[in-house]
């Protein structure tokens, strides 16, 4: 526990309402001690304080003694009940019958559901009636991650939140050196991209990292692979000011011509297989056999064929994606890196790189407290991260 | 045709590869004189001829002699045939048989399919196989929107783009006049919302302005109506900095367990039906029977049980209530401006209003040509409005 | 001591290269319980070690035993002793032959001079050869300032640092019930402007504030002036977009010939008197016999005669207006907003507006730690706070 | 004349309340022709025709007979007549006894005097008494930069302004190009940098450049050398997140403390030549026997002995440097790139680099309409740069 985290605690208790009194501090006398510290925290209403206690979970605070889970039943699907255990993305145990089970996959907001072989994490549209659901704050743990000295030796920007103001060049070269750890180690990459890593002319830097296998799987929206696929196809750059947010310019029918060519193939990979599509990252993605997933908008045109139009069937099939990600990087889109850093355990490090900083400061304020954001160009970022990793 | 529009023009034939031959240009002798140019366009490619033609109707240039639409079937279901004409978001004609019919709700970046009855846009998901649809640019001319004098007067500021340098009281009676006379010609006000009206505080002057009358339909997505209820029911303010883009804030569970509240129910009207939720935006509007789309996104939490997940069926949803809008307020959403956008005709005038430059520049560089952007305080500006119209 | 400054306390230790160790910590046990720590700092570097204690200071910790101050003379003018004692904007207090001397207006990032009448801050321009100049950390100390419960109800958003999340609609009246009560202490309201309150249209709004005696004093620079007085003798609106930081245009003649005028006459007192300036924010703040300082920038044009050129002697005509300052409003200017808060003592409240969030967290990461800010709309913020003080 | 110049005249003339009337417009029939437009401007006020005719000189339009020029002495030091003409910084030609004389270092925002050799420009605060100024818009005439096809080649995209959407290794490839072309034409380059090139880490990849003869002459502030000198004697990197616009924080003293040393030795290059000073972008500087002009600003501690504190003088100072500049290149400084803007003839090609694309998009509004913006990352795009050149 550092001070810090010591600080939120209490905050928190006072924003809900409780009280507090500090029974025990115990700050190791030096930086590198562990602290410990016992609070008591009253409340008048026994739900309210239920809910503290979970709330507190999110800091990696217990409970003394946290007795036993309740579980109740579903009312209906889609339904949890009223006062449902909402989840940290920690690592979480649940106390069933005196034995601590280890929750599989963490995720925030969502609820946890016991079964004959354990107990998972569900998001609420998931469940089905009578799902057996932990409620109140009782019988639950979760564990926070331990930041070892060796890591951080290799990754020692983490301690900060924004990175802009760190020498670039040192940056590119500890995400370098962190991706080839991740490698080494047998998990994968994920990589998760918006369109400007077309128009600021990344893509052959990017196609560079697919083809050396540091790209294991890509999480995007149906921007991205259209102005991939309509670069390819037609050689147009699209001339948007991303760096404004400005997005994607209507009213050039490239575009919407690339997604048509695409439907008509059937499928990004029908595409290239027919030879219609011969470059790109999308056509890189399929040519390594690396999956990706795409999820719609509702400002999309098209969309392309591979793309969910369901936003809670594409979060599934990016959750079912999750295991055995080592590492996450996020490239200049804040909808799909909320959307990602909402389905990621906190175990898990993550990087944005963005030139605005509002998409790099909001992974942290959405409770995705590891992300690292790096506030730099786009196009030069992956220009300099492929010369680390390729040269 | 004004200058301004002669360049882009211009700039297009040659950035599309074509060349160009300005044969007579009558340009107004006075200021408000019309215009009129004769431009000869070549290219050695008579695809790229054809869509250098499209091309120029976005900024309202016809063919002389458009000759007769091409139809041809459609290849299979959501595929148009490969030169199927890419629509503008202008009011648009079509020549059939020496007829020039007039196209049904103008809509950017979709195919125009001719029936029995008449000539419809269809978005590209929606074609079914061997509909018939124009091809190539024949046939096909668009109409300018006239700038009325009279209206002009009315609502001035529509000439510029982005107006956070205008008397910022000013362009808040403009637009109260505008709304005023919208509803005097019978019309209806669409307003496109995002969290921020419910995190600046100003949830209670919209629900004056809904019950007044002047909140014909709302498009929004799962945040706002979220957080809404998440007021309505915890009374809690979260606490976002919106102005950073910040978005809302996770790890409160507070919005997943509004969430849940309302699964439970079946609807947001249910709630307001059962009594659980007494306040705020969303009840308001199922109390005064106005009708709402919201749209999910890949970042949602839950959703509401009324937010359709499927974004294609989203936009279908928000399409069907298009008819009759006759002006369009956008408030603090980058994804639900854009996407209302994308489907509003060009003759319906809109606004958008946001502290972030980018998400009003946005809708411009995205065809929307017709909107107008302030710069403004969300909630300072939504309780001016009200006093604007209310007092 | 609250927590977050603990750990601001054991983060400036390691980055300074130092260890410590903790000796005792009593934190309140209860949130309103006063908080103590005992903590010894240790360097192998003498003078590190005293640049460590110099610095912890700005977070209000004092030695346990500060021992008496050293002086050194100044080796020239202009020129400090190299160990000089660098201070903090804090209340502070320095120990000579036993004795506690409160320092005169506290100031950060100056020296302190002792005289044979007491111990001033002095910047180093302004040092003279052999000024008895305080040296090293000893016999120094601050006082934090207490935050009062009573003045808390008053003006609670302060606990927060940037308020745009906040319900505006409060905020303001929040500053206008603050103004009231610094006007009825006997104390003067301070405001630093930009050209945005010309731009915006909020002109009118505060003229009403200067003619009602809540602007006391105005700081700006050389634009707000010029186009104030640009306005009132050409009427014309600059058309300015500075939601996008883009400041003021050129090109339009206007200004340079409105600067043109005033230095014809004189000054703005002389153009108020002959008759030719007869509306506007300087005209009025002429009219009620209220000062102002304007310094100017290498990016002026003219300058107005009123203009100091030389910026350390602007900075000496800010600091000789600052005695008997209660309040500080500080809008949309963030060379002028820095430039203030570099010269207040932390005690005087300030409050930064501004529609840019960068202007407004700047002035707290530059060390005015007592600063509010407020991202909104500059005009509709004029004309509520107008509106909540005059109506 | 392009279709844009031609409709900002008619804009403009509207804008002042005058009429025009196209006599003649002969728009190349193809894109590369020449185009002529003979227009009649009216209006009843003889003061506001002289001043519609001097703005139309913005856009390069002249009086088709623009008769002789007249002169009228300046009533007093720093004021010029009230009908001053007031100057564009394109090249700019006076008629004095049928004579068509070359202005000499055209400058924005200035008036011209007429000496026994030649026309002047002239800032007001320069003017003396009895300067014979010329006035009204009569016997003047402004010629437009030439874009010569060659060049447009080397420096391609110098035709779109704000350019964060191209690729951006071609774009330092280019301005690579721009420069080894200025210097092999015996031009100088001229460097206008903000502390970010510090903070970045980038101050190596500077000083390489400076090295290699690249950097003939910088422009900056107190704040750039500070934080160079400082990270020189203390090593620290100051930690400011600049692309949030924080500017540089305040609080640690190691910056006063630099400041101070500095002063002690008497100014940069005594410091140098004492050895204490052995680091760093403003040590090479002096090394290489390059000139810099530093100018304060009001928000500056200290300042550094070398720095301007009266910005006149400043900018007579960086006006003098002038001569022989042949490229600007601008990085990370909102206030020193628009006083130097302001300085510049438009013939001299300028770059802005900034991650904030408000100050890249604001030389362009104040009038530097051959500004090149570019957002990206400061820190990569010097080291990228510097391999361009060096590698």
């Amino acid at each position: 526990m550092d001070t810090g985290a010591l600080a939120q605690i209490l905050d928190d208790v006072l924003e809900y309402g409780g009280d507090y009194r500090i029974d025990s501090l115990d700050l190791g006398r030096q930086h590198e001690d562990a602290s410990t510290a016992h609070i008591s925290i009253s409340s008048d209403d026994s739900e309210l304080l239920a809910r503290i206690l979970m709330r507190l979970q999110v800091h990696g605070a217990n409970q003394l003694d946290p007795g036993l889970a309740q579980l109740r039943p579903a009312p209906s699907d889609g339904v949890f009940p009223e006062d449902f255990y909402s989840t940290t993305n920690l690592d979480t145990q649940v106390r069933l019958d005196d034995r601590w089970i280890d929750v599989e996959q963490p995720e925030m907001d969502c609820g946890l559901v016991a079964t004959a072989v354990g107990v998972r994490t569900v998001p609420v549209s998931d469940v089905r009636a009578d799902d057996q659901v932990v409620c109140g704050a009782s019988g639950v743990r979760v564990i926070m991650p331990v930041v070892e000295a060796k890591s951080a030796g290799d990754f020692g920007f983490m301690s900060s939140t924004v990175s802009s103001e760190k020498p670039q060049a040192l940056l590119v070269r500890q995400i370098a050196d962190t991706m080839r750890t991740v490698k080494a180690s047998g998990k994968r990459i994920l990589w998760v991209g918006g369109p400007a890593i077309v128009h600021t002319g990344a893509a052959p830097a990017m196609v560079k990292l697919v083809e050396a296998g540091f790209v294991d799987l890509l999480f995007a929206g149906n921007a991205l692979a259209t102005h991939d696929i309509e670069s390819a196809l037609y050689g147009t750059s699209l001339g948007v000011d991303l760096a404004m947010g400005s997005g994607v310019p209507h009213g050039h029918e490239h575009h919407i011509r690339a997604i048509n060519c695409i439907r008509a193939e059937g499928s990004i990979a029908a595409a290239v297989e027919s030879g219609l599509l011969t470059g790109g990252v999308m056509h890189a993605m399929v040519k390594a056999g690396k999956p990706f997933v795409l999820v719609g908008s509702v400002r999309d045109d098209g969309p392309l064929p591979d793309v969910y139009t369901d936003v809670i069937e594409g979060q599934r099939a990016m959750r079912a994606q999750l295991p055995n990600v080592g590492f996450a990087i996020m490239i200049a889109t804040m909808l799909h890196s909320i959307a990602t850093g909402n389905l990621l355990p906190a175990s898990i490090p993550l990087v944005s790189i963005d030139i605005n900083p509002a998409t790099v400061t909001k992974l942290a304020d959405r409770g995705s407290a590891q992300a690292i954001g790096i506030i730099t160009d786009t196009g030069l970022f992956l220009e300099q991260l492929s010369r680390e990793l390729l040269d």
